[in-house]
């Protein structure tokens, strides 16, 4: 059965190599909250916060999806290395311009070679 | 949150719209249980068993996912109408070739894009 | 055998039909041209640039590629009707952050579901 | 710019390691020439034919496409090292089935993480 890891707030986690893991592969959704009907919208995908991920060759995010509710948007695909070098580390970005068209609920997921899938929380947008 | 519908057995239910439903969308696992070490595998992923699945512009299977444990190894993507015809329908397959080295557990997801993930069971190839 | 659609600048076409479709198609690599060594590099893929392109179900921008030289970064994949909403238009963009290490050759492919595979000019970067 | 190698039929090579090199990253379409109208058609998309290709964390076959005419039917994509195991070789094989509704032309694309983008000859299939 497929595990898929939730976001967990790492302020909540006592020991530094779990912050460490968790964090490194948390999904976030970075967009505006309120948007006006018929703007573009910016929707950033990040993957970790204050910890950095591997993009080593075997190890490293090869991809991430954007969902509003459960309809997938977009995948971004990465190949080993591509984005921050082999052997190179950080937290791998993605933006997607999504038309507001309608209120939206917006859900990333991301892939780890070694550490498997990692789903953010879900971001509500607000469309006038 | 993504829900991830996991496979139901639809002998066990009563409405025919809800065996309909839930069987078009599931995902299957076709593989010989036992190989020798060294082997080509065989892995079909299907898309539905008794009832076909609609391969509409704006509704049909979008990809089907092939893992390892965790592990992705593959990921199909398919085009609107591009496996039955938009307005045709059926049971999508595909099928991966994949060097039995050790023992697999592998799982299926489809995603429909009107009705989400689907994960298959987990089936055991025993390498021998 | 597959025909890949390079760059043609519309200025230098008469009908107004065939600047719409060529432009609508174009592929635009959007990117600093020097950047610092272990700098993050914003690098956004645009498809079109005066003249929108439809999003309907059945004719739709499905990927974007962006390449260094002749190896791929990451690729990135819509279902229809995601982006601007079916019936919409515009120029889908989408923004890949890479690690500026050594100097880049980008180039973009991008693939229409009527007409094609449009590639855009290659944009030099210099690592300094 | 982008190079798409073509096929090239290696009793045309003189060396033995250019035969192998166009060889093993050659694709190749296996499919009946004929099919009745409405049929499932199998569709093997194979990468190589009498030389292996590895399948390493940092040299593989990332992904393989099928298109009939310029239009995309489905790409699959693959995990280093998935098909053959990290440091294992050998020709993937990827099988779509479609269904026969009208004369097909169709022609892979396979692409190298080291060695780019082949492209296989076009195959036709008559429809009765």
């Amino acid at each position: 059965m497929l595990n898929v890891n939730k976001y967990v707030d790492i302020n909540t986690l006592d020991k530094e190599a779990k912050k460490d893991y968790i964090d490194r592969h948390s999904a976030f959704i970075e967009v505006e909250k309120e948007v006006a009907k018929g703007e573009m919208l910016t929707v950033t995908v990040r993957v970790g916060d204050e910890y950095p991920h591997p993009d080593d060759f075997d190890h490293y995010i090869s991809y991430v999806q954007l969902y509003n509710g459960q309809t997938l948007l977009a995948q971004a695909n990465f190949e080993p290395g591509a984005v921050f070098g082999n052997g190179g580390k950080g937290n791998l970005r993605v933006t997607f311009n999504i038309m507001a068209n309608k209120n939206l609920n917006l859900t990333a997921m991301a892939y780890c070679t070694k550490h498997g899938l990692w789903e953010s929380d879900t971001v509500k947008v607000v469309v006038k």
